[in-house]
């Protein structure tokens, strides 16, 4: 039965063309006897990016690079992002006591939290190699980066619910008016603030979680109360002020400081 | 080709006797088409979660329990907790600048970070019945729970260094005796201190986040410095005065508060 089974799965991974990321055994534990799959290596890899125990990373292992590619194009990836989501509007429907006077606020980031820049990392080796901002930066003035359609959903529940949108995001005052195109383009229209890095944040060496945490000191001394964060990084939510709830997005092909 | 793919599929499946969890289709989506499996709703749960969106579950998803079963017992799970404890010990060796003066501390929970409590959800339903406590602390007080070996090389990395150990758990303090026995059993010795809930915490109210920031609030005034948490807990990590650096360890069967 374990050969037969061996066999079926050797002829799976071939047909399934997964021979060499998800079938191969990696290594082999001495004293447990753990046999570990590169499939087992880059999911560990991608769960503790989620967990925010590995930091700082500037690129993906390179082994991992086909995984991370298949992650990011399958229905898992979009699955675990409707449920950010989902958990969004329960929290949005249930926890929160709306002032309804114009001060009631949600923020989002913008790069794979609205638009998705998969497009353009699935021509740039998916993580594998360092950024190139200048090539990212020439992709992202095109204004060709679709929606990520399930957080266009709670972009739209926020609005027919009077809550005030505040978009952050690193992204250059430079690429503003492609940035204001491609979001209207897809379905995001109707915010309240749009936050960019100015050349001064960026001279200054700021870094991006400063940024951000300075952009939520600024609103709350404008008297917003600051309901909830949607972003992919970490660095869109941790730091303070903080938000009543944070909601994080996965997302294990970049990391932004 | 997708058709044969298909009754591939299904053989597999039915020889791995994932029918049920893995390879049924959950449901059809209209606009885009996903079709969405058991497995891909599960593994979304358990990645939200872990992403810290989804809180304050009393119990898995009834038709996620044997999925969240397999996990628990799986590589992958080892695979992932490994590699949370291989950062932490990259950090301890690259980024902490000791003082070696014996007020470098590193606070662990216990259950599911130095312990395993899955034996006992292996036989209480994997997460999805509501825990009774009763019934666990039974369970502890036997002393048999097996060391997460891992976390063990951490513990024992620290020591090395002349780190302070310190354990923060919400145990409650007549369970201490079988605690100590069980961690020494286990190999967990040359702690610091160790720090349990007391009657006052429980008929405080106070919730474990608060116990446990409060501890650390305790251990600061006393001159240590806090370099890392290990915990399997958000409520072992969030909350102020924080340390250096958290490492969260996989757990998707509980949520503690």
């Amino acid at each position: 039965m374990a050969r037969s089974v061996g066999i079926l799965l050797a002829i799976f991974c071939f047909l399934l063309g997964t021979a060499a990321a998800d079938c191969n055994i990696l290594k082999e534990k001495g004293k447990d006897g753990l046999q570990i799959t590169l499939k087992n290596y880059c999911e560990a890899w991608r769960m503790n990016v989620e967990l925010h125990n590995i930091r700082d990373f500037d690129v993906v292992p390179d082994e991992c690079v086909s995984y991370m590619g298949k992650y990011m194009t399958s229905t898992q990836y979009k699955v675990d992002s409707e449920r950010t989501i989902h958990e969004s509007i329960v929290y949005l429907s249930t926890s929160c006591n709306l002032k309804k006077d114009g001060t009631d606020a949600w923020i989002f980031d913008i790069d794979d939290t609205l638009l998705s820049t998969v497009p353009y990392y699935k021509k740039n080796g998916f993580g594998g190699k360092k950024l190139n901002l200048t090539s990212l930066e020439e992709w992202m003035s095109k204004g060709k980066a679709p929606a990520l359609q399930h957080s266009l959903k709670l972009f739209n529940e926020l609005k027919s619910r009077g809550v005030r949108i505040i978009l952050v995001s690193s992204r250059m005052e430079h690429l503003r008016s492609a940035t204001v195109d491609n979001l209207v383009n897809e379905g995001f229209f109707g915010w309240s603030s749009l936050l960019l890095r100015g050349a001064d944040d960026a001279h200054a060496c700021k870094d991006i979680q400063g940024f951000k945490s300075d952009a939520r000191k600024q609103l709350i001394s404008k008297g917003y109360r600051i309901w909830g964060i949607l972003g992919d990084q970490w660095s869109s939510i941790e730091g303070l002020p903080s938000a009543n709830r944070t909601f994080k997005l996965p997302n294990p092909l970049y990391y932004s400081a």
